[in-house]
């Protein structure tokens, strides 16, 4: 089947053209609103394109260069081919590209972090400046001209709204029948136009199933078929289920304290093996018809919506693997019943998170002994991947659990340190750490309080005497009791580790 | 008159004894949620009848101490008598006396700083354990038990309805004819059960005038004949002038743009001699009909309703001085048109920060190159006041302003450091800048094209070169360029200070 059997509006019919055409309809210095959200729906074959002319430009001693916002991480075909060749001037709000990571830290990239609820309204009150052009995948369009959204939402709503001119990729790999999933919201505004969104369960419907196209600022469709880069699923290993444990102990325990319904609260997971170590825990438990209000949609809650544990899940895109993909594609009656994809401001709203009382689950690169947590640096000066939707969900979610290995590289790193090196979560948001040597309650406690629960729960047990010992001796300076330090110390963990490979 | 007057119920009034006999009680180890905003509305009689009895039992060589939750920060007849005896066990959510910050700082009293939007929802949802007492002062009680609020509203409703038991102390120098200004909204829940907030402009009413009380649970009633114990105002000093200054010229600029309506969009304002410069700025400026949406109203927000600059301000107490207050008395009429107090979880709500687009105004102790924000520390680990509510507006909101002179300390400190010794509002959160140099806005850049701006716009001359120097070495120390840091000089500005008192 040709892809433009899912063209069904003539008049953009007639701008099919091939991804080289439509790629040099984007000019040097542009800024692209680009589709894409952790490796689902994002653009397969106009980014590879530029590529290959910024290749061939670069090789003449010609610079290109664009600046790129998109929903959130992408895949090679978008990040990795752009980075490699040079091509990204500026990215936000989120990537997790191993090439694009390494020019953003060699310093020939630029990068904005932006909490993912927030890039739209930026975006809409000019604070980034001017959208030239948008590139958006979907999976068909309508006779009148309005599009099916492909596996992920994120900010294609606002970048057609915003850009200039827009390139639509219409992808036959993307089920046909994701028509419907989507709830498109069209009620948003600036202040002081904004009105309450009238969300209060995560199965509501607010908005509509297509995203609005103005027909005149589209300058180029192209077809592809190409399915979304997923990774493979790995199973939970020893240490991610142990993590998983502690918080479904943690979840049990709420429950009988009347601190949490029977039925939870909405969750949100972010992706990767903890997570899903959960996910499972929650499906093997006695839980039946739980929600998800969420970013993404991974392998462990399809299990978990066909299992009926989960009733109902809200996000804003997919992240699954070929195996899980196959599955929603069987079955994709059963799950559109069941999924709603949301625009990224919506699903992510910060209204919304702190109504629906979320439980925000996420992970953390490294946590200090007050409750301080980093979410995106390494040693304070390597952006790993961006905060993405972290922030959103804990800071005005009911309950915000950040969960890691106690150690990292070999248990050279300890995830528990004297004094994080970049803050993401302030100790005022964070309220649950959870290492696989146990779980942190912070609710309640005082900084001096945090430190004693944080080291004797988390910690690794090679680093925790090191650990009380700083804090010992941080009490015992003098220097002030509230939250104590060793200034000349406090960073000297991380130091070691860049110095000696060893914390 | 006397205070009984303003008792009409019958039943509590039978209950009217002395400060002494409600004091006894309270009993040593009890959880007291007390009334109290900014020096407004709290307990005149009780806490220091308390702290007289407390120092009679440490004389008999006994211990008694209790713990003491609170809208947010009170006044020397509440923080300072009882911390002076050494009767705080444990405070939260905010305060700013310095009695108090030195038991704090010397690990004397556990303080737990709390976003104060969100220490109400903690208390329902029983992250902060049992409240025993309320001990609240309002303005009179009606005939049928209902509460007239006084010059705070706080989290009055909240402690009388989680706590076991309440004493209410009605102060017949607040005027009677706050009757009708308060808005106190009985809307709220847990999850799942939370409702869209249907407030759409600062003026809107949701709620009603008095508190519900349940009679049964009131064990004493006070009288007493205090006024609020508010500073004097001191006018604009020449640093918070040209603070403003740069803020009115952003504005201005803001609205050429088409980034801000000329009305702008709801103010939020600490208190204190900047924010105070800004609204003698606004008030002298073209504005007409601005609205607030803000914690506290001080003496500025009074003198622009008066003028017509500003048509309306929500907020959950007052925060004023003398002069001011004679002010509001004489002209109580016309300010209960134009005044709504609220209680603090909606005042400070994020859903309504986002939904109003607040422009938050708030000040900052330290901030650094990459734009982080320490709001609550000096030299990492004393506690100045709290976070109080700037996290709930910078966060939520639409623009986030931190205010503060370039120096501190007759210039021995730089209040712009390579890396804050404590972070309340994150990179992601902080968009502007401004210290009497001027204007750094952060919109849509880049951490490194952060550095440039601070430094160069906000940062003294005296300090300016070795900001630079610092940020150029990190830049070339090869450690990765996003975040640019040297682990081993990132405090040792702090460091340096605390050794040399100078920076
Ligand atoms: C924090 C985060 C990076 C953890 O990722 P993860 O895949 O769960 O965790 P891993 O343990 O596999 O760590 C990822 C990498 O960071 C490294 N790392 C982890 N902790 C580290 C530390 N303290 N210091 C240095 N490196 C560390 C790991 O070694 C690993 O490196 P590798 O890829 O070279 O092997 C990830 O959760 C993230 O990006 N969070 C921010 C965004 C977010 O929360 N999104 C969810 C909202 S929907
Ligand atoms: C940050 C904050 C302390 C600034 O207070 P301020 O009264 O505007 O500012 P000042 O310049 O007078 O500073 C207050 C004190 O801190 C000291 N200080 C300021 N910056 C400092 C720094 N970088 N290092 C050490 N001390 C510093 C000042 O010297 C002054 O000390 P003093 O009382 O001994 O003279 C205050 O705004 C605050 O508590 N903010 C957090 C809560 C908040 O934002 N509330 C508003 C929401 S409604």
């Amino acid at each position: 089947m040709s892809a433009s059997s899912r063209i069904r509006n003539p008049e953009l019919l007639q701008r099919l053209m091939s991804a080289e055409a439509a790629a040099a309809l984007i000019p040097n210095g542009a800024v692209v609103g680009m589709s894409g959200f952790t490796g689902a729906g994002y653009p397969k074959a106009i980014p590879t394109a530029l590529a290959h002319r910024i290749r061939d430009l670069n090789g003449q001693g010609e610079k290109f260069r664009i600046s790129i916002w998109t929903g959130a991480s992408t895949a090679p075909e978008l990040d990795g081919v752009l980075a490699e060749v040079d091509g990204i001037e500026m990215r936000l709000p989120f990537q997790s590209d191993p090439i694009c990571r390494q020019r953003i830290n060699d310093g020939r990239m630029d990068y904005i972090d932006i909490h993912l609820s927030e890039v739209s309204q930026y975006a809409w009150a000019g604070f980034l400046g001017k959208l030239d052009l948008a590139v958006i995948e979907v999976a068909g369009i309508l006779e009148d001209g309005r599009l099916i959204p492909s596996s992920a939402v994120g900010n294609n709503k606002t970048w057609i709204e915003q850009a200039d001119k827009i390139i639509i990729e219409v992808n036959d790999k993307q089920n046909a029948k994701l028509e419907g999933m989507h709830d498109i919201y069209y009620g948003t505004a600036l202040p002081p136009n904004r009105k309450p969104i009238m969300i209060t369960s995560p199965a509501d419907r607010i908005g509509e199933q297509y995203l609005h196209c103005p027909l005149d600022k589209v300058i180029g469709v192209v077809e592809t078929s190409a399915a979304d880069r997923n990774s493979p699923f790995t199973p939970p290993d020893e240490v991610s289920k142990r993590i998983a444990g502690h918080i479904l102990e943690f979840f049990e325990r709420e429950i009988a304290a009347g601190r949490l319904p029977k039925e939870l609260l909405p969750i949100q997971s972010g992706v990767g093996n903890i997570p899903n170590a959960v996910l499972e825990g929650l499906d093997a438990g006695p839980y039946k018809n739980l929600t998800a209000f969420t970013e993404v949609i991974q392998d462990g809650m399809l299990k978990m919506l066909k299992s009926g544990t989960l009733g109902v899940a809200s996000a804003t895109a997919f992240s699954l693997s070929p195996v899980a993909i196959e599955e929603l594609n069987n079955n994709i009656d059963f799950y559109r019943e069941r999924i709603i994809l949301r625009q990224q401001d919506i699903s992510n709203h910060p209204e919304l998170a702190r109504r629906l009382g979320v439980i925000a689950m996420n992970g953390l690169i490294e946590a200090d002994i007050y409750g301080n947590v980093n979410s995106t640096h390494i040693m304070g000066s390597r952006m790993m991947n961006g905060i993405g939707g972290s922030g959103d969900f804990a800071r005005n979610g009911y309950l915000s659990i950040f969960v890691t290995p106690s150690t990292a590289k070999n248990g050279s790193i300890s995830a528990i340190v004297p004094m994080v090196s970049h803050v993401d979560h302030t100790e005022h948001d964070v309220k649950i750490i959870v290492t696989e040597q146990g779980l942190a309650d912070l609710r309640g406690l005082s900084p001096r309080q945090r430190a004693h629960k944080i080291i004797q729960n988390c910690a690794h047990p090679a680093y925790r005497e090191r650990l009380m010992d700083y804090f010992e001796r941080a009490c015992a300076s003098g220097r002030g009791m509230h939250t104590p330090h060793l200034l000349g110390e406090a960073l000297s963990w991380h130091q070691r580790y860049e110095e000696n490979g060893q914390m």
